[in-house]
């Protein structure tokens, strides 16, 4: 088993870096913060013995060679970028969680037959840039390089510019690497494993996700002098759809969520009737079906509510993937760890995308997930114990080291 | 009469300052542009053979003498200060068409019993600092000047540093000038001058505001893996209490209207269910008891909302003012003026708040409204004739010469 110790303090050195407002942490990707992240765990992975490789997305690829030289990798990792105002556990203790991995089998003096990698990837969050999982999209061939690059955050700055910037974009061509399969451990972020009393999430499906970024266009006029039949307010066509989204979401229950976590209202003046507004709808299920019926829904509502009220209306998808489920050989691999063990567990369909979601598309994946207090993340009083990393790290250990061979 | 075209030129040339992204101007209270903008007022108020006077809140005041040295001054002005998408003659055309009243008593080399003075009143629109027409207020004694020093902006920053650093805090104490009139010439902002093909608004009242800044409560969670019914989403609750503004206002149709105009999202992350929302409802009638009704049943509606949400909700009032009655006697003067000049007129009241609303408090006050395209401001494309100019500024003309006596 893992040392605890060592793994929580890895994670607290880690979330020095970006300090959120309230506890937790604000460290975008691609920004300085996410730079010195990255130079940390580099330090890390190479006092740990292992070389890192780094590609053309600023993907992190740290090896600890196995005894095999011709035989594939076992990966593992998530990510280390957060949320504006993330926690200190959302992808950053699937990346320490690897890292412990290997200091762990270096301390045990374990060689294993398969190269063991640990991996970040560029921009899970999705948040300065959209979508989400970008860097493992690219990899596994879903995005082109030359689309991920032309991503802008909200100031007009481009994903491949900033990746410039930082210093962190390498010279391997991205998916190029081959993989024997992969793992990620993960927090739930969500309230099942913590209410059940159950150590460990055996991933058997992921949920899907449709964003969709809808402009309503109305016509900037004063609050004041512009009398009420003569308005056509953007603002209240968005707040006209958000109802709409709830009941969207709402008539799939349980096998649907849906809201709107970004806004943008233009010109934003307190005496001008908005003109234009901005937002994204966030709608996922387990379930393609509803995704697809979700999405047709919120247009047709849209559309009818703009109409009635003379304001223009223009969506764009800007993220999405669709429901997955994660290979059996791996899932299994999770639960025997679990088992062998003695952690109890269940399994589980993530409610959240993953880099493993995109992964799955290219090598056998599972993902391992500890509970998380109250079910609370992208928040930065996301919290979870030393006890549930250490069951969690565990069992990612056992998982890998069976399929990585010793 | 005045001089149209010297009128439309130095609107014009006033318009190349601080311009905007679509034909209209961003000269924003504060910013380096207004500081600009007021350099280039106070030479031509030099060259036109006044002296400028300036207190302690910015105002400017530009004096022309008078025969009489126990006289006291009757003023004129508006505000050169814009929206951040707003228009070329809001404010503007009140200011500049006091120089042209100056330049053309100078050029016919007509003396007033009364000095004439022309005023710039700091942040008349209230976007950057709330409320609006801040500094007439404070000149009016509504509100301390430490009280609107302290004002702060989206950034932080505050209205006395920011007065500070762009150099056009003076050293006068404001509200120490005694008037013996104060006349304002707008652009009406509204539909009924063009739609009547009238030429002249008498502006016999003026709308009274109430600015209510709401701030929602709820918990930032993530739009994925947080079940529909652990959510406590600030953005839905949002979305209800504007569909009640709209339904209030509507109920006191056609004596009332309202919207919210500035909505700010927390953290405004597209996989972040909205922990918090601050939006500002304007809600504006010509009678004190209907605005007074529309805030307590906002304030009923968003707590109830709220309440069945499990969100908080909390109520600021950052702007506002009773109804007005001008001035009967500059009110007859305005009228007076357009009948002797032979353009056609209406009594109007004004929809929107104007430095001449406080100056009333504390002096005999009037406004004179030309018509604007569409009724269409707080838009970079609002528009008006150079004839319209003309009427507006002729009938400011003559009112003001009664008014000072020759
Ligand atoms: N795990 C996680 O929060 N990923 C971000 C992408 C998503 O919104 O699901
Ligand atoms: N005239 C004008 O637009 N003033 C700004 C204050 C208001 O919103 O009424």
């Amino acid at each position: 088993t893992i040392n605890a110790d060592r793994l929580w303090d890895s994670l607290m050195e880690m979330a020095k870096i970006g300090p959120g407002v309230a506890g937790g942490n604000n460290r975008q990707t691609l920004t300085d913060e996410d730079a010195e992240g990255r130079a940390l765990f580099q330090q890390w992975c190479e006092d740990a013995g292992c070389t890192m490789g780094l590609d053309t997305m600023g993907n992190m690829f740290a090896r600890r060679e196995g005894t095999d030289p011709d035989a594939l990798p076992v990966y593992v990792g998530s990510h280390l970028d957060t949320q504006p105002t993330g926690g200190k556990y959302d992808g950053i203790l699937g990346v320490l969680g690897g890292l412990e991995l290997v200091r762990t089998l270096n301390d045990l003096g374990i060689k294993t037959k398969h190269p063991i990698v640990v991996s970040n990837w560029t921009n899970e969050e999705g948040t300065r840039f959209a979508p989400a999982m970008l860097s493992s999209g690219v990899f596994a061939g879903l995005h082109t390089q030359d689309w991920a690059y032309a991503r802008e955050d909200a100031e007009g700055k481009t994903f491949g510019a900033e990746l410039e910037r930082i210093g962190w974009k390498g010279d391997e061509e991205v998916g190029a690497r081959k993989m024997h399969a992969f793992f990620e451990l993960h927090i739930e972020q969500g309230p099942i494993l913590e209410a059940e009393g159950v150590d460990i999430g055996v991933v058997t499906h992921g949920q899907g996700l449709s964003w969709t970024q809808v402009t309503v266009t109305g016509k900037d006029a004063h609050t004041g002098s512009t009398p009420m039949p003569m308005r056509r307010n953007a603002g209240l066509g968005m707040a006209r759809i958000l109802e709409k989204v709830e009941e969207i979401a709402l008539s799939h229950a349980p096998h649907a969520v849906g809201a709107a976590g970004h806004i943008d209202v233009y010109p934003n003046s307190r005496n001008v009737i908005p003109g234009q507004v901005v937002f994204t709808v966030d709608f996922r299920s387990p379930e393609l079906a509803v995704i697809t019926d979700m999405e047709a829904r919120l247009k047709v509502a849209a559309e009818e509510i703009c109409r009635d009220m003379e304001l223009s209306v223009e969506f764009e998808k800007v993220g999405g993937f669709d429901p997955v489920d994660f290979d059996e050989g791996c899932v299994t691999a999770v639960r025997n760890a679990a088992e062998r063990l003695g952690y109890s567990h269940r399994n589980i369909i993530s409610g959240a995308g993953h880099d493993a979601c995109w992964i799955n598309r290219v090598a056998p994946t599972a993902m391992v997930m500890c509970p998380c207090v109250d079910g609370l993340s992208h928040n930065e009083a996301e919290e979870i114990t030393k006890d549930w990393a250490k069951a969690g790290a565990d069992v990612l250990l056992h998982a890998v080291v069976e399929t990585a061979e010793i």
